[in-house]
């Protein structure tokens, strides 16, 4: 269980940063086989990105013995990286070796209220030129994440005393020496300054901090119990962050004014999820024919901007005929190759990725 | 060409990390087929972790089209990976998406005398530690490299007042914000106290930046003019670095005292470049008949210490027999199946990687 890997780190003074909301319960198999994301991409890449080595059992029984720990090693294709992400489909994965981290000794928490989501790549970029890698989250957070906090009962501390459109909340962790807090600090006093930044808070101690995150990692829950009728995963290029949103947004008001969209995400990462809910007091079941329609737009609109349809939740079953409509035909061969290569007999999770042969 | 591809970052204030010594006639498309490695993949990783998408062309023709610039897309299987490392075996590369970075502000070069490589371990421990990803370069150099160096009359600095045994070259670079210098300073002045390093000299401008790096940059070439019996790419666990050299040292000696070893490359990602050569004066031709001795020596120690027998050079045709030897069966006959699935023909560099199906 992924919560279990994050303690086994701690124990000898080290981080294991994958992180996402289903982490008391999910496990790492899993986690490798989907190349799980979750909020420190940013930082220190996916599922992918944390392993060293794999042990995996292919369909005919045979194993694959790569449970090695070592950084470099370029012998042969690159089985860890086709096992991962193959969403099970190509074998099944029964160890790995993961990547820890030094724990960052100084860790800063902020909340920013931006113009725009424009305004917030900006925003990225500065933070990036500054602190590299130190960067670990930058989350989007809109005013409607704020009314559905609201409308399903979460207590929140209120970030600013007036609600802005678009927010950001920003980590940055690095070791003491470094003066993270006075850094930041000035790099936001210059954005306040140069107006693309409105407002910012910045937690002064870990309370503070765990109010902010409050926030984001309830999003989710929020946006359950509001019944969404269709949530997206859509990853876009950063520059064309903005551009999307304001299309996308477009093009949902344009079929129905009432419409609710909840668009948050790993701004980041380019990882946006933009989630469109009933009007306020109408339930979902009424919305349900919209949802294919919406869905595809929202699809559209990503593949526009030279996106991709699934950013960090994979394709499973859900999105088969989608990946079949977008995805690019050679890759599609390719996959379809490998698997019948790995799998003749179509035996391992069938009909999730692709389904035919 | 590689070096190209740097000019072009840089006229856009960025870098793409990405040096090695046949920089100035290397190209891309092959540093990727065999994601090569160099002096930055301590801080940025192999060719591999600058790629964002790829463009290629499979055995029949087809074409992948994965020229994306996401940081995240989960659709499908990843074909880039597998692509790339792949040595021109499943496909030609004919585009790439490639990351760049911002340049470091402020860049910190340190020659650094240690008593022995387990003190250089240590060392990286503490680097890492404190600086983190900062860290960009961690390389050994030995008393014998600096010989080589003098045999081969190039003119260098002499980095101390009395040769020690064994040397590191660290670069740590970042934002001017962070005091870089200062910083590592108190890092060596503590490690002196704690005397695992035993001195060091930090570059106090460009040009003493270029002397030290001239000492590194020349190793191979004064490899070459030396003339090897046989030169290794091996990578072994870090907690094994030490180890190695020391077990691999013994058996050479052991088989003749006269033998001369250079042992240098990049400690920081546990790849070392064991290399081996006739005593002072002799031909390597009078000791070729040790050849295939000495690398199966050398390999067999890195495999004792969980090692690889490639970390950045790949297969090719000249290591098929070894990774037959030493690869994993289940990794081999998913190799044989995937190669088969996608160019039945096997008309796509034969004989490499793999020569049996």
């Amino acid at each position: 269980i992924l919560s279990k890997v994050q303690e086994e780190a701690k124990k000898i003074d080290r981080t294991f940063p994958l992180s996402l909301a289903s982490e008391g319960t999910c496990q790492i198999g899993g986690n490798l086989a989907t190349n799980a994301g979750g909020i420190n991409v940013l930082r220190y890449g996916s599922a992918r990105d944390l392993c060293l080595g794999l042990e995996a059992v292919f369909a005919d029984g045979t194993v694959y013995n790569g449970l090695t720990n070592l950084i470099k090693d370029n012998t042969g294709y690159d089985l860890r990286n086709l096992l991962i992400g193959s969403e099970g489909t190509l074998g099944v994965i029964t160890a790995a070796t993961l990547k820890v981290f030094p724990v960052g000794e100084e860790t800063v928490v902020s909340m920013i209220k931006v113009k725009n989501p424009q305004a917030a790549v900006v925003l990225l970029r500065k933070l990036e030129k500054v602190f590299g890698k130190h960067v670990q989250a930058f989350e989007l957070i809109s005013k409607k994440g704020l009314e559905f906090l609201d409308i399903g009962n979460f207590v929140f501390k209120e970030p600013f005393s007036t609600r802005g459109e678009w927010m950001i909340l920003v980590e940055v962790s690095g070791s003491r020496l470094f003066d993270l807090k006075n850094n930041f600090q000035n790099v936001l006093y210059n954005a306040i300054k140069s107006e693309y930044i409105i407002d910012a808070v910045v937690a002064q101690n870990q309370t503070q901090a765990k109010d902010l995150w409050y926030i984001r990692e309830n999003m989710s829950e929020a946006n359950r119990l509001m019944g969404a009728i269709c949530s997206s995963d859509v990853s876009v290029p950063i520059s064309e962050v903005s551009n999307f949103i304001f299309a996308a947004d477009k093009k949902i008001k344009d079929l129905s004014e009432n419409l609710q969209i909840n668009c948050f995400g790993h701004l980041g990462d380019g990882n946006i999820h933009f989630n469109v809910f009933p009007p306020f007091g109408k339930k979902k079941a009424e919305f349900r024919y919209l949802r294919d329609y919406v869905i595809n737009t929202i699809h559209e609109e990503a593949i526009k901007f030279r996106g991709s349809i699934s950013a960090e939740h994979g394709i499973g079953r859900l999105k088969v005929a989608d990946l079949k409509k977008y995805g690019d035909s050679g890759k599609l061969e390719s996959i379809r190759l490998i698997k019948k290569a790995l799998d003749p007999n179509l035996i391992l999770n069938p009909g999730v990725i692709i389904s035919e042969f």
